[in-house]
């Protein structure tokens, strides 16, 4: 069977079935008392460099990383990065994208340089935390908030793809960092991850981990102002760009109370997710690798 | 300025005189207590498919970060594996090179799966070591030695690339793990790193960092049994290839004192190696990326 067909999910349960890797679907891994986390960026499946400048490249990588800290309740303690790069790279290019890789603030403690046809990074973050809610201790009855609007990163691609010049563009950009809200939602969230995939295939997510029923009032769901603009533009549906697409970097945290937080949905006894509008089913999936290329 | 003229090593020089990044050039940054390596691995550069089986492929990944842990005298806890594959990669080859990302006996605790047009992986090994060398500790007087004899992957590779069916080939393929010998090491060395440039550009990282001269006797280095045949076959200098080409993945040590390892020089006052062979100076460069191009 080939990638294509088996989708990124079920690679990582085979794998897991066979005993290979532990927990690789989770945000991130907990190692001799470090929350670690990694994430590979590809030129051309996370990035084109006539779309981003290195220093944003750089910024990125870090904050994707990051974000995988947040939804740990982590305070990051370093990133280690590996380059590769294309011999005719310019060394200017190259001190830009780490200038962007230590514009969050922590520190580039060490990592790997090495030549390749085509760019990529992977930066691990390494990150302390007093307790980790992962995302499969989610139980009926809790509430599923969101750390901020949705859409913008998914508005800014669209913008980029069509040329419309939106101030969106830069969200996709440069996510936000979410560290200190992690780090409170941390203390008494049952599940909590970070939105990559899109909240439809992310809920998706933490429901299997959890056992439980995710319902989501996607009339609830704040989306980000000026996406509703873009998706006018496109004849396309804002609610969708905003749960559908992904790269929000967001937090979607499972709560026994509500909290600070705009509550988006709850968790039920059951399996499964169900996305309403207008009180009705809607059918919306998110993003998931080797099933469809993006960019 | 491109990276290929700059080098990969002016590249680093560079980025840490900018405060960018923190001793990246070393094997190990340590981090919250732990030891943190990481390498990526890209196809055309690091491997070949058509010279390598998946399973070897995640093998070698594991071990040449082991191989960096090693060299921190650490005792490894896990590893975090990105991996970048097509979507038309088969499942079943996939599971094969976490098989062997697994054959060493540390476990694969997380990481990420990506869709990229030309294969990747990026490997993080996380270890706790009591005392991490490092490489710039190394003083006047002290001893150097290697913990095996080189040339074995050398030989391999050429014997690959020009199709000899040598049963060194493996070698290539399957770099020892030297982490007993490493955590030994530790105890005593005052500095250490693990040969995966050649000795000769290794020697030289060492002697730089530790602002020593490094002499090192060529006839005194340990030639693996089959590199001479290789060597003659190709009508190729055997210590050429033993200290010049690299991937070996033994370990070379400055010691205050001889150990039961090979000595193959020593530590002087001053800067800069010293290659002799038969008594006399001999020229020898080891890798560096972006300057040249390998496989």
């Amino acid at each position: 069977m080939r990638l294509s067909e088996l989708g990124e999910l079920g690679l990582l349960r085979e794998l897991e079935r066979r005993g290979l890797v532990d927990r690789i679907a989770d945000d991130a891994a907990v190692v001799g008392g470090l929350v670690v986390t990694q994430d590979a960026l590809v030129e051309d499946v996370h990035f084109r460099l006539d779309w981003t400048s290195w220093r944003d490249l750089g910024y990125k990588a870090a904050a994707v990383n990051l974000s995988d800290l947040a939804a740990s309740g982590a305070e990051p303690l370093g990133l280690v990065v590996s380059l590769g790069l294309r011999a005719e790279t310019k060394a200017g290019d190259v001190i830009e994208l780490y200038e962007g890789l230590n514009e969050p603030g922590v520190p580039v403690v060490g990592g790997d340089t090495t030549t390749a046809g085509s760019p990529l990074l992977s930066v691990t973050a390494l990150g302390r935390s007093d307790r980790v809610p992962g995302r499969g201790g989610a139980r009926p009855g809790d509430v599923l908030v969101v750390t901020g609007p949705l859409g913008a990163s998914a508005a800014g691609f669209l913008s980029l793809e069509n040329g419309l010049g939106s101030p969106l563009e830069s969200a996709h950009r440069r996510p936000p960092l979410r560290l200190v809200e992690g780090r409170e939602l941390a203390r008494h969230a049952h599940a909590m991850l970070d939105l990559s995939d899109g909240l439809a295939a992310d809920v998706g997510h933490l429901a299997e981990r959890s056992g439980v029923r995710c319902v989501v009032d996607l009339d609830a769901v704040p989306v980000a102002p000026g996406v509703e603009e873009v998706a006018n533009r496109l004849g396309r549906d804002a609610v969708e760009m905003a749960c559908g697409f992904g790269e929000d970097y967001e937090l979607l945290a499972a709560l026994p109370e509500p909290a600070a937080h705009a509550v988006v949905g709850r968790c039920e006894v059951g399996s499964g997710v169900d996305l309403l509008r207008g009180g009705a089913p809607f059918a919306l999936s998110g993003w998931e690798h080797f099933r469809a290329g993006r960019v």
